[in-house]
């Protein structure tokens, strides 16, 4: 679909980008939808913040700070008008949290809630999806599988221990693009790609448009997102890889700046995850052991053709 | 709504504007909703066609050509390959219609059909809503209330002479905006606004930002038009003053000008006319021999608080 939407030589990107003189302009659509992204729990406020939150991520992803949006909602015609308020405050919000402003919009009658934001920002250069080279490590910014743990918990009514469902719905409800993260290190990111479409369909993604082969030999799990997935008997590398609706993203370094890019996590308070490197080749492989398992693209993909 | 997603002195506009250097970048978005915009008869294309058409006409109002554009799709889960595939070309032709560059987008799954469409063109200086100035005279691009008419048909079965039924039905369809005339001469306007939302609501806010009374004294509309109304038991300032959905535009512009403007008009096919003029005072009246009657704004306005 995007593909038809765009130009002949299309190279998928997170965000799209024009020129205004030697300025580079970046732009970033996208739409949360009520009845496909909205658990019946969540709070509005906090459905307006995730539609700023899955642009944000593309920007953090690339290394900008958003400066501006513009919004248009659709909304049925029988919402009250204390629901106007919450989605109006937490528009807000949310634009004070990411420090943006809002520049304005349009509000349309509709079946169910919509909102779509478009953000801008811009500047001299952005890291592509394409650009890792061999050799090169492999960071994710946090760890895979609260969220899909949370999405089971919430549509399917999987179960949990406390503490870790609390986290796993907070992290569909709240989810934290690292933004400052990524500005502030951009200029030691080979390739970087946001993974909110699931962390198998970024890493081949970027393997594929970077011509390289990913090896996995850190999965960015966690001892309670395994345990979770057992009692469950659910396949743990379906919530880690293939779930999606994560707002961290996924970068390639070259080695000798590690040291610098693990302080500034630290300083930063953002817990990046080296997960593996990159080398000749094709394909994402996880190793475990001396075994390879070929990890294939199973994230999320909207009518994709 | 948009007063509160926008700033403390918020202006209302045609577009949003933000400044890179000293160039201005003019964006818009607006929103085309199946359940709501879409009557039963129209073909996708069109509804495609006119969700671009929408955006295109604001900066056709304030004279700046769009450059790129970014969509957002929202789609029902059961939408054919065949529907997806003329949604696509649709935009495709009206990229090339409009001479402006999908960059991207991106789709999701929704109740209904949404097309989300924000456009971005660059600019030096734009016309605003405020502007008009006493002694000014008055035009619209276009007669009025064809698409009102045309609305009656289509939603409330009314009846009208066959022609005139195909004239009206083809403005709602497939609309007009008038880039080239807006572009080739904003630099005659002293103040403009697109009329999608009724040209009473278009008259008011004009009148209103520029602190200024307009006087209507030749009411756009047509023979063909007052004989629907008639025939219908419709009032014709309904459909004339209050329809909305024509994407012509209002504009003030120095006597002096007059020549030149028409002459422009004439070689770019643009049926102008000459509405009125700009005198002191406030509000918006229609004269009618020796007697002026207050036009309100009854215009289409959602969720406006």
């Amino acid at each position: 679909m995007q593909k038809k939407l765009g130009n002949k030589k299309f190279v998928s990107e997170d965000v799209e980008i024009f020129k205004v003189g030697k300025t580079k302009i970046i732009v970033k659509i996208d739409t949360f939808v009520e009845g496909t992204d909205m658990p019946s729990k969540m709070k509005i406020s906090d459905a307006v913040r995730k539609s700023i939150v899955a642009c944000v991520s593309d920007f953090a992803a690339k290394g900008v700070r958003p400066q501006y949006g513009i919004i248009s909602l659709n909304l049925p015609k029988t919402i009250s008008r204390s629901k106007i308020n919450e989605i109006s405050n937490g528009f807000n919000h949310a634009s004070k949290e990411f420090k943006f402003k809002i520049l304005g919009g349009d509000t349309n009658e509709g079946k169910e809630m919509v909102f779509t934001v478009s953000l801008f920002g811009t500047t001299d250069n952005i890291v592509k999806r394409r650009g890792a080279k061999i050799g090169d490590i492999i960071f994710a910014t946090g760890p895979f599988g609260y969220t899909a743990s949370g999405l089971e918990i919430l549509l399917r009514k999987k179960k949990g221990k406390k503490t870790f469902v609390k986290k796993a719905i907070s992290s569909v409800f709240r989810p934290n693009p690292r933004l400052d993260f990524g500005v502030s290190n951009k200029k030691y990111f080979t390739s970087t790609m946001d993974s909110s479409d699931g962390l198998s369909t970024t890493l081949n993604e970027m393997a594929s448009q970077s011509n390289c082969k990913f090896i996995i030999n850190n999965v960015p799990d966690r001892y309670e997102i395994l345990e979770f997935a057992k009692s469950n008997k659910i396949e743990p590398n379906k919530l880690v890889f293939h779930g999606g609706e994560e707002y961290e993203f996924v970068f390639t370094a070259s080695k000798k700046y590690k040291a610098i890019i693990e302080k500034n996590a630290t300083s930063l308070k953002t817990p990046i995850i080296e997960i593996g490197y990159v080398t000749k080749g094709k394909g994402v492989f996880v190793q475990k052991g001396g075994k390879f398992s070929s990890l294939k693209d199973f994230g999320w993909h909207h009518f994709r053709k």
